[in-house]
């Protein structure tokens, strides 16, 4: 028998696992790149115009570097080219609203802090050899501290933040440069000029080649909000079924609402800048569409907390729910309709004239329960802890009721601001959403107009019956 | 009796109104500058820091113009140095990490680019004086479009977005420059080293001078959103009193922790990037921060949904009230204290012992409140809508001592995770909130802990008793 010393099993382990690591080193590579592969393809697949956009970007920049590659060109702007090719690098952003803000943000600030550096340069040389660089020092400290805080501005930081920053950097490279470059003037005019080159090409091929618009997408996140909504209001038997991830995963959409203030105040922001396209003109009221996604969101803040309630393990008993299963099931249903309705008016641009109605009968069926739950007197051994349940999801489903009022009145005020059409009530809904690309899912999926609540009153122990399989437990 | 033509009129009536316009002119100009003035201030008070960061900005750009005055500097750098300039004012940042995050990926990037640009220049200078331009456009573009395709994964986009986008500028800049630039080495040598002092002097300035941690923020935040929530749930009382307006707005103080989600995770990004600094070592757990911060969120859905029921005007029956109001209190007052105790707990980093038995004492509310319901027998002639209100609150309220329980799991985990200083739990824990400036509040305003949930069973018409007008309708 041999007795290894404790050093040499160390050796023998360590080397086994380099060993290990080596061999499984190809495997390891393989599978990284097939995830990353199959990562980048999706990313592609779930929004196209993102390789458009990269191509678009690469385009600009082959098309500026001409100045480089063309001797008359080149003889004309030199080195100053460089500022072209920066311009596109910096400011082609997804959105033509991005790419333009930043463009005019970029041009006028260089403008005016050209014309101011030009001035501070003027007046410092007016010091002397030895004043000029103390008093240039003192502008360019002045007026970076000056604008940094003016950065601090909400507002201003919402629409001007980068032309500030620009205007920090022109002013201290034309002042500051001024102190050496005799043709001050000549290197703000290239400057000017080049950057000028370098930004207009960029809205061109940003508006002409397969242009993606702020405005449009913020347009069809809020309908498609108000449709994930809509969704999860329509479809809650599907909770407990679990058959299918796919389902699940559409009744959880909701959740991407929750969080979507940040993403919608941007693309608002950004539709400012653009000009008249499509069905929208230049002074469209983005502002109305901020205030319909804070209702959006409201409610969605309550089916976050109803969900929780159809999640729980707590059970109601049978003969409570059935009272209130049929209230609930109209006021859930109805609200889902209305929110759908009010999407496709978005989407189609259309006066959502049926949406009234929806909610209508939505408050009728919460007033018929508040009635029906005070005339209904109570049975003598029935326990409250039976009730809480039930009475809860109604009562969120009242206050989603509401919510979803409040989201009409705001759709409406859109409707009446931005001029939409009004449509024949007696067109179906569906026909005027046919050819917009953005829904998720087909319409066979989502229009599912007889699904039924079922508040699920049997006890654990009760073998569920063949009708309670798909059901909510609340 | 005169008769005026309806266009002198007009005339008139548009000469009266220029006239008071321009009349109304100056006071409007003075408001417009009192009201920005006040704005300014409160900008600057409400964050001291923000007027620091402006100063520090102008500082670093005063230093590194001084390439520009001092003679020996300039001979080395010449108009390179304007590199440093734009360093300074794109990568300075308000926090630390941000700064550092910045500057590493400009650096990073810019060094990685040149020596792939100078790399494109050799190959493409292989295929002679008519093949280059089409072979560099050509890399340009290839390199461009897969940049810029690569900024849209999500991972990439949180961390390296400015390096990417530095990367394909530089590449740009220095394979399209190699064409007509003989001395492109030197190009690259000097736009790195630039950027190097100009990254630098910003780090430096940013860590020396009065440094802002992106950690140190988060930190606070995080514990600061658990007090807003705390402040909600100990001070329901006020809702109905509506004398103070102070008071309110701290009520609505929970409003601003269901948006906070995009902020967190950029202080978290920013966070990754700083060295060790105060408590906080290199690689402290930020990515638990953030869980803490989800619960936190989900905590805050389930207040706005109860805030609603306690805004809205039904109202429930005196009798049932009365029997579920201790348990409310109860559960609300505990939660609150709990979050208010890990609050102070991460603020101080010791690790908050005395909060488990808080959460628990809320859920032995809860399961009371459930067995007295249960076993409390319905009146004969009770009706449900009745209940409604109570029994929501009630609910929601249990649904609140769950998120608290799921908050609390992850601040002890991040007490683990950090090594958090155990502490006496004899002590009080108000102690070891002393010296931190950060609660909006002083702690006597904050600390209340004597408040009882009134559950308004009265009707409209009967006049409220002297108690009553210091309650919640529930």
């Amino acid at each position: 028998m041999e007795i290894d010393s404790p050093a040499s099993h160390e050796k023998a382990s360590l080397f086994s696992r380099v060993w290990w690591w080596f061999e499984a080193l190809p495997k390891r590579l393989t599978a990284k790149v097939i995830e990353t592969a199959s990562n980048t393809k999706r990313l592609a697949q779930d929004d196209t115009r993102r390789v458009t956009h990269s191509i678009k970007v690469g385009l600009a920049l082959s098309l500026v570097s001409l100045f480089y590659y063309y001797q008359p060109l080149y003889d004309n702007f030199g080195v100053s080219a460089m500022w072209a090719v920066m311009t596109v690098v910096v400011v082609f952003e997804f959105s033509v609203g991005a790419t333009l803000g930043k463009g005019l943000n970029r041009a006028l600030a260089t403008l005016l802090a050209g014309a101011l550096g030009l001035g501070a340069h003027h007046l410092a040389n007016l010091f002397g050899h030895k004043g000029e660089p103390i008093l240039l020092g003192l502008f360019v400290f002045i007026q970076a501290a000056t604008s940094t805080f003016v950065r601090f501005f909400p507002k201003i930081k919402a629409r001007y933040d980068y032309g500030l920053l620009i205007f920090i950097l022109t002013f201290s490279l034309i002042s500051v440069s001024g102190f050496r470059d005799a043709e001050i003037l000549e290197l703000a005019h290239k400057r000017l000029s080049t950057i000028l080159i370098g930004g207009s090409s960029c809205v061109i091929i940003s508006i002409l080649v397969r242009p993606v618009w702020a405005g449009e997408d913020l347009h069809n996140v809020i309908a498609l909000n108000m449709e994930k909504l809509a969704n999860f209001l329509e479809h809650p038997s599907v909770i407990e079924n679990g058959d299918s991830n796919d389902d699940k995963s559409f009744l959880q959409g909701y959740k991407s609402v929750l969080n979507s203030k940040s993403n919608e105040e941007s693309l608002a922001n950004f539709a400012r800048w653009e000009p008249c396209h499509g069905q929208f003109h230049f002074r469209h009221p983005w502002k109305q569409y901020l205030t319909i996604g804070n209702r959006t969101r409201e409610c969605a803040y309550r089916i976050d907390a109803l969900s929780g309630h159809l999640n729980s393990d707590i059970q109601a008993k049978p003969e409570i729910c059935s009272k209130i299963q049929e209230a609930c099931t109209t006021m859930s249903l109805e609200s889902g309709k209305c929110l759908r309705e009010l999407a496709c008016g978005v989407r189609a641009m259309t006066h959502p004239s049926s949406a009234k109605p929806q909610i209508s009968k939505a408050k009728i069926a919460a007033k018929k329960l508040k009635l029906f739950l005070k005339s209904s007197l109570w049975e003598q051994d029935a326990d409250l802890l039976a009730v809480i349940p039930s009475v809860t999801v109604a009562s969120l489903l009242i206050d989603i009721v509401n919510c979803t009022e409040k989201i009409t009145d705001s759709v409406l005020e859109l409707a009446s601001l931005a001029h939409f059409e009004s449509v024949d009530p007696t067109v179906s809904p569906e026909k005027s959403q046919v050819g917009q690309g953005e829904s998720d899912k087909p319409l066979t999926e989502i229009a599912c107009p007889q699904v039924v609540i079922i508040l699920d009153g049997s006890e654990n122990e009760n073998p569920p019956g063949p009708l309670t399989n798909r059901h909510i437990e609340m």
